[in-house]
């Protein structure tokens, strides 16, 4: 498993040893975290390799011996990307070719990948299916993640690989580091009058609980037989920034005046409106147990947990 | 413009120089040929540099004071890409990112780009428009250079270039290298009593003669406005492998035993229907000149005249 010690990585570490599976992780620490693996430090089922996906030849000396590849490593920070646009090209496609390569070399034929809705771009079609009409991208991350799943297919054709690419909304819940909930959350710690919010507050979007999403990635792994099997992983509803708003001031009991930096996207390249079609997972008898909103609290709960996590980054 | 020294590349140059422009030529003639050049050579207005896509450097350096970027160097061998996957990777998405960030040093807004009919995969609709269902790529080449369009979309989103983005299906003509016609020419000249086919003749294609291809990018990018701007650059018709065969043979006066490797595939990745869509460029008033037979014979034509050509790849 690559980006064993992230948010996503770490949840499914823990997953799989609970499974009884042996599991290599494979992670460069950037954003990944020592802590998210204490527990699966103590199983003797576990083995970390501290590497990085650019070196090749570790990575494919960790890759000896093992059956399945979860390549979760990437870098998710969509917001920043035209601040290094070539951190998106190295991390996500590059290092996914470098897993590829490492794949063929070590004769393993199955690799689940942790895509995007943010390949959509600005879907014209909501839900937005799989099949949607070949989107323009619209952000470096997103652009980076539909070339890694091409470079994934065309593997799967040329070398008689088999893949499962899983395009997700945002994953809420335990070891979740960054993103709006976050923000807010280490915002109303130091000024509870006030909330700073990116763009206008009508910004749509669909997230899924960490562990529904681990769910339906397992689920799907042991059930779907395609070549290339591609599904989007989001809950059936969507809220408004404004929305996530209300629920995060509600769990925290404060009242903030609101200040919208404006406009109908948060940042350049912000999809002012996620939300997919996620009948193909369902139909494998897959469904979410929590809702957007229980996510939501669950991740308040989780912040308030571990003040070390809230506290990390400006 | 890269990729000056190319089949497209040089044959642009030309066009572009006699139309009075400047054009600052790279290229590392890898596959570009000095030859090709001979008559932009003896123009003022041109200006050759012998360097590579992968030296972001010399190839920031070389782009200064340029106002428009045609950006036609690739790796343009489909069929052989599982022999050297890096290939593709480093030389049409890495090189394109090179492409982009040179733009952005040089502040340079526009980019004209050369991809292929080949990022469809294996198509579902026919003729394929440019919204085609999100496909599942099935060659190294056309997931290179869905990446490098995808990148190029996130450039125009996030520093405010516009690019045009034009899919071909293979082009024909004066200059063309490497392909069906020169591989059946060059086999029934050497043997003209049999003829070696991969596949089993019956892969559907489409083509386009090059001087109707610039005709179409010439004028795409005086009309279309749009940040993004998507053309599919075919003819309204295909051809089976088998016409075509018939087309050569007859030009030649030779009647080959035809011995085909079957399947309905030439090569692994290799597409048995490509046909596509092209409403949206001729929506701006441009129609192809030449049918595929004629495009056909015009190559025939042009490699009788350059045996150098026939004669320099086994």
């Amino acid at each position: 498993m690559t980006g064993c010690a992230g948010f996503i990585g770490s949840n499914l570490t823990d997953r799989l040893l609970g499974a009884h599976h042996q599991v290599v992780g494979y992670d460069n620490f950037s954003t990944g975290r020592a802590a998210f693996l204490e527990g699966a430090s103590r199983s003797e089922h576990f083995t970390l390799i501290n590497g990085d996906l650019l070196d090749a030849q570790e990575l494919t000396e960790a890759m000896a011996g093992c059956q399945f590849v979860f390549h979760l490593a990437a870098n998710a920070d969509v917001r920043f990307g035209t601040d290094h646009p070539r951190k998106d090209l190295e991390q996500n496609t590059i290092a996914t070719m470098n897993v590829l390569e490492a794949m063929r070399s070590n004769r393993i034929r199955d690799i689940a990948f942790a895509s995007t809705g943010s390949i959509y771009g600005e879907a014209v079609t909501f839900p937005t299916p799989e099949s949607a009409p070949l989107p323009i991208q619209t952000s470096l991350y997103g652009a980076s993640k539909i070339a890694a799943e091409g470079f994934i297919e065309a593997y799967c054709e040329g070398f008689g690989m088999r893949a499962f690419i899983f395009r997700f909304v945002s994953i809420l819940g335990e070891r979740y580091t960054h993103g709006h909930v976050v923000d807010f959350y280490r915002q109303l710690r130091v000024h509870p009058e006030y909330l700073q919010v990116l763009g206008n507050g009508t910004q749509r979007k669909s997230y899924l609980y960490v562990q529904d999403c681990l769910d339906a990635m397992l689920l799907a792994v042991q059930s779907a037989s395609g070549k290339v099997n591609i599904f989007n992983l989001g809950t059936d509803e969507y809220c408004e920034v404004n929305d996530s708003i209300g629920w995060i001031c509600g769990h925290l009991g404060v009242k903030p005046e609101l200040r919208y930096s404006g406009g109908d996207q948060g940042w350049i390249g912000d999809n002012p409106f996620i939300f997919l079609d996620c009948a193909a997972i369902r139909s494998l008898g897959w469904q979410p147990k929590l809702s957007i909103q229980q996510s939501v609290i669950r991740t308040m709960e989780f912040l308030e947990k571990n003040p070390a996590i809230a506290e990390a980054v400006a």
